[in-house]
């Protein structure tokens, strides 16, 4: 009888999981359960699709259950895994259209069931025109609204990336927006300096911007109508719910596979669970933080595919390794780009680390160039040892893949003056003759 | 009496270091003389303000010789070393204005006299409308000529970086172009299979590249009138000979100062020469190349400012390391980016290693997203050891900085597989979930 692989979830680590052990073994027999209608898709478009950068929802699908087939392996939309029998080696599920229950049986269990997006339960957070977004039938739900509805003034509730991201797809439609933050600035990955910038640019582009207001609540009747915070009330006839992500982790947990000291399912770098023939990969796992030498928690579309990747040829019998992370991310907020790489100041602080910073700002191409933006550079160091702890940049142009330089020096431990040494790429059209990130990296030698 | 350092060319190592010695040392005194009547600029701008991209060439200096006197550091422009005397620790100079010739003495000696654009004994190649570009007077002359005469026609002989950013600039002005490279290919830094993406994009442009002909001679009456290549006559009412650099090593040849395999002046990582306090920056000297472990010249602004940078900080009694570099570089042809870092396949089997490449071709931005561009890229790492000796990408965005990640794996002489593990930047406007980098990576660990 033939191994027989069941994979519970079927986005980026659940597919990518699949595929890669499908390419290491013919023999498999593969299945994927996957609770929402769609597989294989780019969650990270959403924003872009109700945006209308993107045509339609669906563009964002990579492959369907039916270009798995062809693959051979089987992937069931609408198919919610209820709980996994780890003694018995069975999982429970049910088809959802049908509502019919069933078993299966599994020789490897694959968990990637992805992050939840928060709710808190806030009064009125079941008004319809209240999303959150997290799956297709989220991002065609809200589109559809837009679309039918025509609100004039919405709410986005949170400043993390999906609210910032969805605030520009929201004014693309001409929807007034007053963002909410509980927090004192928007992206706290960035330290507040540089999330300052990014606010200038939400004000400009004439997004109400109030920061340190927890929401009270929604309110409307037979759709919301406002949105209470910091005393006031918001009209919206839209409201976005962007209050983060949770590890989905409900399964695992019941099953007794082991959290994390971050909530998440604990993993080695194998995506190992502490069950034999159990792997998770993907928003519902850990991953090892390399700068900070501690399991983490950072939900990211790329770590998913490469954390599944792992899962698929090591449950194949291959021996792969996830090398961790340096919590590398970038977003664009209308027309500024915000990234970051390892540890903010406030983070590393947190952390414990006695820290050093250096900020600079520096051209995006040579100084006589038209078009040359100021790119802000915060580098955080350890103070004694002036390894790099981390890297913030936000500028109008040529931020996204700068942070990629940062990232490769956090990724081997270098300190700050090996980052000062780089041979980086120079021409007028692209880059001063430093570039923005040694020009930072030299102030810290001084 | 206080130290005396006197540099002998004022360009960006010259005036790098010049003024990374000011900073260092406020007792010493700092006189610059420099040929030309400009210092401080930043030459790699020059086809830009041909082009008429930049308002004016000037507008490509940084600093005045009146703005480095604030700081204290006499900068002469038009003034000519004519030799060097080590043992008396004199310099020969005349002011090319006057004609009048001195001497002058020095304690430390920087010798920065930059590259020399090489010019073939062709018949005809001083005839008006034949230039080379390396100076502000160079790139005034061109500028004046498109502007007065208004060629309708014009060749550029050589495929290089000049040359195909010289194309650019002319085509700029309706000049109808023809490119003659001697080579079967246009930059050499890429493999023949990524030159055909530039080629094809020059070709798109309008342009008439002519590979594999040497070019036999100019011709023309009281100016330019055509260009013999290949046996063919081509009409042309203005030349750029783009026909490659040469270090400027007369001055050094002469005083004994060694030069080393490369024909560049040899230095230490101190930017030392064989002479003692006598020090060598930027294009006329060699630099470490970490990949090769060899010393190479490779002449780039980059490279000059750091290496001017070290020579000013070792020079007024401190201890500065110039890291080597890994040769990268990156320049626009027209829509087109192309970069590259390390060795090439051609170069590596060249130097004598055993060689594996893999090639790919991934998108600029997530596949849902419109813009969305192919980034060809190519990685080259040795055979056994796995180690990444070289990469290059061609691509119409994302190119430029996206090879500082290789940079940064050729400084650190990781492995390909160690490339394929890093935790790069993503959000769909800016890449997809693997990067194009990732890719061709993770190709090679198949």
């Amino acid at each position: 009888m033939s191994t027989r692989v069941v994979i519970v979830g079927g986005v980026a680590a659940g597919m990518s999981a699949a595929a890669k052990a499908r390419r290491m073994d013919p023999s498999l027999e593969i299945v994927v359960y996957e609770r929402s209608g769609y597989v294989s898709y780019g969650s990270c478009g959403f924003p872009y699709a109700i945006k209308g950068e993107i045509a339609r929802v669906e563009d964002v699908v990579v492959r369907t259950p039916e270009q798995f087939a062809k693959q051979g392996i089987t992937a069931l939309v609408g198919h919610e895994v209820l709980a996994i029998d780890p003694g018995a080696g069975t999982v429970r599920v049910r088809d959802r259209r049908s509502g019919a229950e069933f078993s299966d049986r599994w020789d490897e269990l694959v968990l990637t069931t992805g992050g939840v997006a928060s709710r808190p339960p806030l009064p009125g957070a079941d008004l319809p025109g209240v999303f959150t977004l997290r799956t297709v039938e989220d991002a065609l739900a809200i589109r559809g609204w837009i679309d039918e509805r025509r609100p004039a003034r919405g709410a986005i509730i949170g400043g993390g990336y999906i609210g910032l991201e969805m605030a520009e797809a929201l004014a693309a439609h001409g929807i007034a927006l007053t963002l909410v933050e509980r927090l004192p600035q928007v992206l706290p990955n960035l330290d507040p300096e540089l999330a300052n910038h990014v606010q200038a640019e939400l004000t400009r582009q004439g997004v109400d911007v109030r920061l340190d207001q927890p929401v009270e609540g929604l309110a409307g009747d037979e759709r919301v109508r406002e949105v209470a915070a910091g005393g006031q009330r918001i009209p919206a006839e839209i409201v976005i719910l962007a209050m983060g992500v949770r590890p989905g982790v409900e399964l695992a947990r019941a099953a007794g596979i082991a959290l994390g000291p971050t909530g998440a399912v604990a993993v080695d770098d194998h995506q190992r669970t502490n069950l034999a023939h159990v792997w998770a990969a993907g928003d519902v796992a850990e991953a090892y933080h390399r700068v900070t030498g501690k399991p983490a928690w950072v939900p990211l579309g790329t770590t998913a595919n490469k954390q599944g990747r792992v899962a698929g040829e090591n449950l194949a019998g291959g021996d792969a390794r996830f090398a961790g992370i340096v919590g590398t991310a970038v977003v664009k907020v209308f027309d500024l780009e915000a990234a970051s790489s390892g540890l903010s100041e406030a983070r590393a602080r947190a952390e414990g680390y006695r820290v050093q910073t250096v900020s600079a700002t520096a051209s995006s191409r040579a100084h006589y160039m038209p078009g040359h933006q100021p790119i802000h550079v915060k580098l955080v160091y350890e103070t004694g040892s002036r390894r790099l702890l981390g890297g913030q940049l936000v500028g109008r142009e040529g931020v996204a893949k700068r942070v990629d330089t940062i990232a490769a020096a956090l990724h081997q431990g270098w300190t700050v003056d090996e980052l000062a040494e780089l041979d980086l790429s120079y021409a007028p059209p692209f880059a001063p003759v430093w570039d923005p990130i040694l020009v930072a990296a030299n102030l810290a030698r001084r």
